[in-house]
């Protein structure tokens, strides 16, 4: 059990242009250095404030109960699920990507009886399909991806929510990679319940998960028949800690919700429309040079998104050995494809911080320099 | 939804005293500052095999199945019932405090039929109680809080995961307040499976939770009957994402990783029993100290943990007063009682790099300054 002595890290310096995490501002990762306060003090229960207030501006809702779940994307979706979700319910999900089947997944595992509403990866999941699998059916909850991390499609809400709420259910939508990115619009467009991550386009270090539930929603996990099945994740005990009542439940990570504080201030410092038109201005630049490279993005044509390109490999390109190049020769991250698109895509993130144009024309340019070795 | 703008976050100045966070070392709070890396990357892969190899160390064990689950103690905790209990399975659960009663909670929330062994708050877990509970009885699991953050009382294990084994059982213990801080040895006492936290006596903020599995216990875990209930903390998906496949699971906190990383080396750098015999002579220290102000520790004498002190609240003191004082004019943050112990108890931390002889000093002046301005 005698263990070599190990030496403090000092992580290599990286441009990171992949599914996430994205880049963190200086002053973001400054924050986390701070010294600690107590999870029960008065000045951290003030920054929760500040953080719920922040949350609620970004996802655009009046939502009382929207705050940082303590763990990272996937803890938020189950708290989603966990919450809303008793044995024998029906819920409609639409699957069109890793996210989407893994919503199912996490459904199935709280007992409901999954309606599956498939769409090919990188297609989005239509309007119309939800209305057939709704047709004759009382679901309790409709769940879609919003933004899909896996292949770069970007579904579109309004329609969709309006269909669910039509059929009596509730509403759940995954934008763990379109908060801030590109418009969400909780309230307008009648979410009842969401999740989202930090590392995408928040721009925060990963280790927390925005969430918020719509009044209608709450009422659905306060009137449970079974408790919920996550003690930890369970809003009926979540609400009173993050609520006026400031019941001891769980330590929140106080340095990560100091990241995420500074995070949100920057994002709102910038002011969501700017923020988006630069996401959308920097995905065109990108989609410009691969075009000139030629090169093309992989998700359908109309609904990319433009913080998450897949990229088509071209016939004859090692996949893996391009971005290994990419990640020893010039400290590029970019990510790999995922299911069906491993080894076919490249993914490549303009997230947060990471969207600028020079890191567009970085990637672009070594991106170039690879391929025309790879043709020489 | 317009908000005022939020100013930038600075902590105030506190010493941390209370049942955790402690105080984090200068090097771990600078660790979280550093850029950050994507969680497949090599660079991030190979920390991740370092903190490996010092929790092993930390907890005294050669399970491979040790690592830092992606949230806080009680998501650790989770993860240890949801992976080890099936609905339906007994379980025999130690209840002398609020984690014992948790363990309760969660463990029937996964379906569990509990057996409660209860001792007044305050109290150990005796071994001749776990007897009796698995007399005539073959539950798959017992599982006793080490030390009780809640009370201070330190429950000796070895006699009772004996007991545990002989009766078939698996043996689960909460560490979160013991590890690193007082002896925890999973191997020679003979532990399956394990939990902690990091914002105690590894002075790393909190965000992360260790936790080990024997290969027994891990048998248990991938040969269930059901799926687990957590698809976040199954450990059926966590061993492919950390083991050698890195298979994408979630997106583990990186920065927090980095912090875990940094006071995990400090801890194997100052060594295990230098540690421990800190400890034990921070709290004499505390407890004459106490006595000299004619106050003393509430918890079992011959079981009074060394780093975390319940003292007794003398009789028409207000207790949430001078606590108040203690945070508002000393900047010092200590700990109130729990459930049965509200008001009538103050729990001093002294964990991890808040265990100094100055701190003890200093938290004694201050309570005695206070003490007698009120007999005053």
């Amino acid at each position: 059990m005698s263990l070599r002595p190990i030496a403090a890290f000092t992580p290599p310096s990286r441009l990171l242009l992949g599914p996430g995490p994205s880049m963190a501002a200086p002053s973001v990762l400054e924050a986390m250095s701070r010294p600690l306060l107590g999870h029960l003090d008065p000045a951290f229960v003030e920054i929760m404030e500040e953080i719920k207030d922040m949350l609620r501006a970004v996802f655009r809702t009046e939502n009382r109960m929207t705050f940082p779940v303590s763990g990272t994307g996937s803890a938020s979706m189950e708290f989603c699920f966990d919450n809303l979700v008793e044995p024998g319910d029906e819920v409609v999900i639409g699957v069109n990507g890793v996210f989407g089947g893994r919503m199912a997944e996490v459904a199935s595992r709280c007992g409901a009886h999954v309606i599956r509403v498939e769409a090919p990866w990188g297609h989005i999941i239509e309007p119309a399909q939800i209305a057939a699998a709704l047709d004759g059916r009382r679901p309790k909850l409709v769940a879609v991806v919003h933004a899909e991390t896996s292949t770069g499609a970007l579904t579109p809400i309004p329609e969709i929510a309006r269909l669910a709420r039509e059929a009596g259910a509730l509403m759940l939508i995954d934008t763990v990679t379109s908060l801030a990115g590109c418009p969400v619009e909780l309230d307008e467009w009648g979410i009842d319940a969401v999740y989202s991550g930090t590392q995408k386009c928040l721009s925060c270090p990963p280790g927390l998960a925005p969430v918020s539930l719509s009044d209608r929603a709450l009422a659905v996990a306060t009137s449970r028949t079974h408790k919920v099945q996550s003690w930890y994740l369970d809003v009926n005990l979540l609400a009173s800690y993050w609520g006026a009542e400031r019941v001891y439940h769980h330590t929140a990570p106080v340095s990560m919700n100091y990241a995420l504080h500074e995070a949100l201030r920057l994002v709102l410092e910038e002011g969501l429309e700017a923020r988006f038109a630069r996401h959308e201005r920097n995905h065109h630049r990108l989609r410009a040079g691969l075009a000139e490279l030629g090169l093309e993005i992989a998700s359908q044509p109309g609904h990319q998104l433009w913080q998450l390109n897949s990229v088509t490999v071209p016939d004859g390109v090692d996949e893996a050995a391009v971005r290994g190049r990419l990640l020893r020769d010039f400290g590029i991250e970019i990510g790999a494809g995922l299911g069906p698109l491993r080894g076919k895509v490249w993914r490549i993130g303009l997230m947060g911080e990471s969207s600028t144009a020079d890191n567009v024309d970085i990637v672009l340019n070594a991106l170039g320099q690879i391929l025309s070795e790879n043709a020489a």
